[in-house]
């Protein structure tokens, strides 16, 4: 596409790094911090530069932060002992906002993929298994996606720590998601939700 | 939401001066970039800043370009003679993708809007009326929106320069676009397409 100025070209292009943003939306996106919000795309490009200068992963539990531990591993209200193990950062954004979680986590950044060359070394698991064998820690939660990948690595993670005495590991439970309708559930979470159903006692319900 | 990291937070919060960026992209936007892209980034981050800072408009024409005069209007081979009024850059990135167009432009940024206080001063019009007296100038092409707003402001600027000697002022035809099934084209639309029909000739079609 022919265009008048490399600068706002070089723009166009540098914002298609960004997930979900092809050639029109960087377009859109050029345009309206030149003509309405200069400064607002000023603050965006200096604190763009220092995140990612700064952020590194926590040193316990792999979350991203500008400090040594993040501000999960260093609150003191929050319970040490417990361990939830996720696949991505996102996850700990969506289970905080459940506000059901007080334990700590840990993020593997991805899950074991041979075919990729990801191994237990990328996923910094020696550092979980060290956590795990810690008296500090009671029990590990395993949280990682329900996918083949994700089911693969927990049962990895299972056979490394399921020796270690007195430490709980458990897994999320699986079955009907809130507000489901059963016809549209599928045949497997249908299954999960039969073999873990649960005796109402009653107050419940 | 409670998050892990106040810099990561305060990305999260810039990304969302994008347009169509709410908080959910603009979290996978600043994850992907501190998991994956982080070069990607620090360019996106330096090129903002650089263009924010250096991209004004054009002296002649009000495109957005770091240079005095922008690639058009200092281009030998465009046609300097037609001047075709636009109402923002979006608009001359279309035109010039369909490569039909080889004069300049003028652009608005906007049209008349008396509730938002934009007048003719906002749109820079007495810039357009002095190029539109100057001998150089043989055709202005209005090409507005086709919206009550653009008419509007089409309206005023050919009321300021109709009287101009030997300055031809024309608009875009309006009609069926390309593709266009008739069954779904509407009224004003259709009633166009009559008003403007072309006898055709025996090479056409």
């Amino acid at each position: 596409m022919s265009r008048v100025s490399p600068l706002v070209d070089s723009l166009i292009e540098a914002f298609q790094c960004l997930p979900g943003v092809g050639p029109k939306s960087a377009q859109r996106m050029t345009l309206h911090l030149l003509e309405r919000n200069k400064n607002a795309g000023l603050v965006l490009a200096e604190t763009l530069s220092l995140a990612l200068e700064n952020v590194d992963k926590c040193s316990s539990c792999r979350i991203f932060t500008e400090t040594e531990l993040c501000q999960i591993c260093t609150n003191e209200k929050r319970n040490k002992s417990q361990i939830c193990v996720v696949e991505s950062v996102s996850d700990v954004f969506a289970i905080e906002q459940s506000n059901e979680f007080n334990g700590t986590y840990f993020i593997l950044h991805g899950h074991l993929s041979p075919i990729d060359d990801i191994g237990p070394e990328e996923l910094g698991l020696e550092k979980l298994f060290l956590r795990a064998k810690s008296q500090d820690t009671s029990e590990i939660i395993l949280a990682t996606n329900s996918t083949l990948e994700g089911e693969t690595t927990s049962h990895f993670i299972y056979d490394n720590i399921k020796d270690i005495e007195s430490l709980k590991v458990t897994k999320l439970a699986r079955g009907v998601p809130l507000g489901g309708e059963l016809e549209y559930v599928d045949r497997g979470t249908i299954m999960h939700a039969f073999s873990g159903r649960q005796t109402l006692k009653p107050t419940e319900l």
